[in-house]
């Protein structure tokens, strides 16, 4: 098929004039569609819910060791619920601290200790008060370099590859002894989809960083995030850092925001002894202990690492017609165009590569025809896409209906955008 | 009653001799009795238990506005929540964020982003890297301290009277611009059981400290917690800030810890709209949303004010055999010596002052004969008190016949240790 950059002017005039049509008659529909927001639709809502049958009576609410959950105690979680986590991140239970609510929030919390007492939590060298980077794949998740603006720390920032982050970047980058560490969503990354290879967490797990306090946020937040058969495979990066001198380099973070509850999960940090250690010298100022009436809610629902692969088909298989709705229709509807897309086999996001500098336009474009898309930009650092091209979609929370409407006005709209910029070039 | 301090010495000693026996036949009944923690009782647990039932089915996750609290969202809080807390402590809803499971990693957050963003959040005067202190009421809430010691702030001690803290001492100390705030519990202190006079409350609203981002941690987690008819009464501290050049001096945190489960509750932060405001800013950096599932189910078993207070009161018909028991052993028991106790109107503890330099000797010969107390001198800044007097009484936990065992062998070591220490300065 004839691309419109390979098109005559008087092509893509004729193609222009048909598009701009079509989208004054979309644009008068008033519609109102929302693909920003990576959260789970109510159907897949009512896949967690007999969790919340689970601890009804006194009677319920005995840990295994006998333990009240209603009362007071246990600060790194209750044993079994360490241990469920310990077998779906392949760690000993021991290696696992059960957190709070939300992955998120333990993220912001260990990136806060660091500031506030250093990497390993002995107060000997803070992160606050020095200047300091962190290194920043992108497209990545927003709210990682949240995290960074928040807390006044420099992002960088590596290009994300089908592999994982630019790894050779990063090499150059940890020379730099104020490049205290870097984020990374080694599986199904935030927007793309795409999961480190092999050869990528090998590299990152035998970098030697000239900052001895450099810290892998390692944010496993679609760790049994599956759409398509087995998915993808990841290495456990603390086989290959055990024993080492990186022993404490990577901090892990996973929670059942996706499994159960967005918000109202269990989140679990997973790290080396000593980084267990170290937080839990802190963690005992912070808290008796976090909410163990819903860690055993959760244990007695997931039951086990086999359990909860079934739970996720579930999911997968309302998640799954909506990824393969949008592949379709991104396959057909923008054959023409300069846009490419990526198609991973799991997590909750497809990123959206428009011809450069035509994001901001599509987004305004959608925005003015009632379709809300992630803001654009978001997934980079400072919220600055320097090539104007990605736009963050996230199939998850329409219904079927709904997602294919929006699809339609997507498309239309980057059609639109790369025609107009095509001429404007031109003109 | 005649005085252990006017016997003659050998009155003393045959006391002493007497004692002794009977200590020495207690130790040897092997006894594993606990009045060391502030925590609830199973059976004031399953007064909350019926909360537990309050959200089974899909659709009993819709929030008053149709929220469906399963999903991610609402920083602040659901509106009803916070409406509740607002409620409970007499302000506007707007004035509340509802946090996570405890009011202790709420305090804790708190004063960790006056460390890294300063008390307005503007990051213009971080506490991190400055020399601070902090005044600290003694005795008071060991973790308040442990807060204080977790962040390197220098702990300055005043006085807890029966009118609450020492604000002469208060006054005195705040012309320091390095004394940055100081914490509080305003009602039934921890663990004395007082409660700030109107005067107090009005002077310390009133106070003019040196330094302008002075907070006070009003730490009011036993705002509901009466055991004796209406029980004390307390200001609102709001009141008479408002309007002022003190508008936003006051943390306010409250928590149901006790009113429903201990660790898996709601807290809540309560301050002014600058405050608030202040907290939210940083607040969207560390969480989408705290777990609406636990804020729904409390509100729709909390109900009101008015509902709470009669909750409380089951809490009372509980606990109030307990304090009665102990006072009345207390009383019994303690007459001859140079003892003295708090007789709190509501509240978890009793304060136990033995004759000065005993405190230890006492704390020792009960861990020896099973009974087990909290650290002794943990109700002092680094764990000092200088007197050596105070023991922290947690009555809450045993059942009746428990805690009259306690009482009993408590009672004989605190005759045990004055005699003996009246017999050794005599020696």
């Amino acid at each position: 098929m004839k691309r419109y950059t390979e098109f005559d002017t008087n092509e893509l005039k004729n193609e222009f004039s048909r598009l701009k049509a079509e989208y004054d008659a979309v644009r008068a529909k008033g519609l109102k569609l929302d693909m920003s927001r990576g959260k789970p639709s109510p159907a897949q809502l009512d896949v967690g819910t007999p969790l919340l049958s689970e601890l009804i009576f006194p009677e319920d609410c005995r840990a295994e060791d006998g333990t009240d959950v209603r009362n007071y105690g246990i600060l790194a979680g209750l044993p079994e619920c360490r241990r469920l986590f310990g077998e779906l991140t392949s760690m000993p239970a021991e290696n696992v601290v059960i957190y709070g609510e939300s992955s998120l929030t333990l993220m912001y919390d260990t990136f806060a200790r660091c500031m506030l007492f250093g990497a390993d939590g002995s107060g000997k060298e803070p992160w606050a008060g020095q200047k300091i980077k962190f290194i920043c794949p992108a497209p990545g998740y927003d709210r990682h370099f949240a995290i960074c603006e928040d807390m006044g720390v420099e992002m960088v920032k590596v290009d994300m590859t089908p592999e994982g982050p630019d790894v050779d970047a990063v090499l150059r980058l940890i020379k730099d002894p104020s490049v205290k560490g870097m984020w990374c969503v080694p599986k199904y990354s935030n927007p793309d989809g795409y999961t480190c290879s092999d050869e990528t967490v090998r590299r990152l797990a035998s970098m030697k960083p000239a900052a001895r306090d450099f810290r892998i946020f390692w944010d496993n937040a679609y760790i049994v995030h599956d759409l398509y058969g087995e998915g993808d495979r990841l290495l456990n990066i603390f086989d290959l850092t055990r024993g080492t001198e990186n022993e404490d380099m990577v901090f892990e973070f996973v929670s059942t925001a996706k499994i159960t509850f967005p918000g109202a999960g269990v989140a679990a940090f997973v790290s080396s002894d000593a980084n267990v250690a170290a937080m839990l010298s802190h963690l005992k100022a912070q808290s008796i202990s976090h909410d163990k009436i819903n860690q055993l809610r959760h244990v007695r629902y997931l039951k086990n690492a086999a359990h909860i692969k079934e739970i996720m088909k579930k999911h997968a298989q309302i998640l799954r017609p909506k990824f393969d709705l949008l592949k379709s229709k991104f396959r057909e509807a923008l054959a023409e165009t300069s846009a490419g897309w990526t198609e991973p086999n799991g997590g909750y996001f497809i990123s959206m590569y428009v011809r450069g500098g035509t994001a901001k336009r599509v987004y305004g474009l959608c925005r003015d025809a009632g379709l809300t898309l992630t803001n654009v930009g978001a997934s980079y650092p400072y919220s600055r896409d320097e090539k104007d091209s990605n736009l963050r979609i996230a199939p998850s929370y329409p219904s079927v209906e709904q997602l294919s409407a929006a699809a339609d006005v997507l498309t239309l709209c980057i059609r639109l955008a790369e025609t107009e910029a095509l001429l404007s070039e031109r003109a």
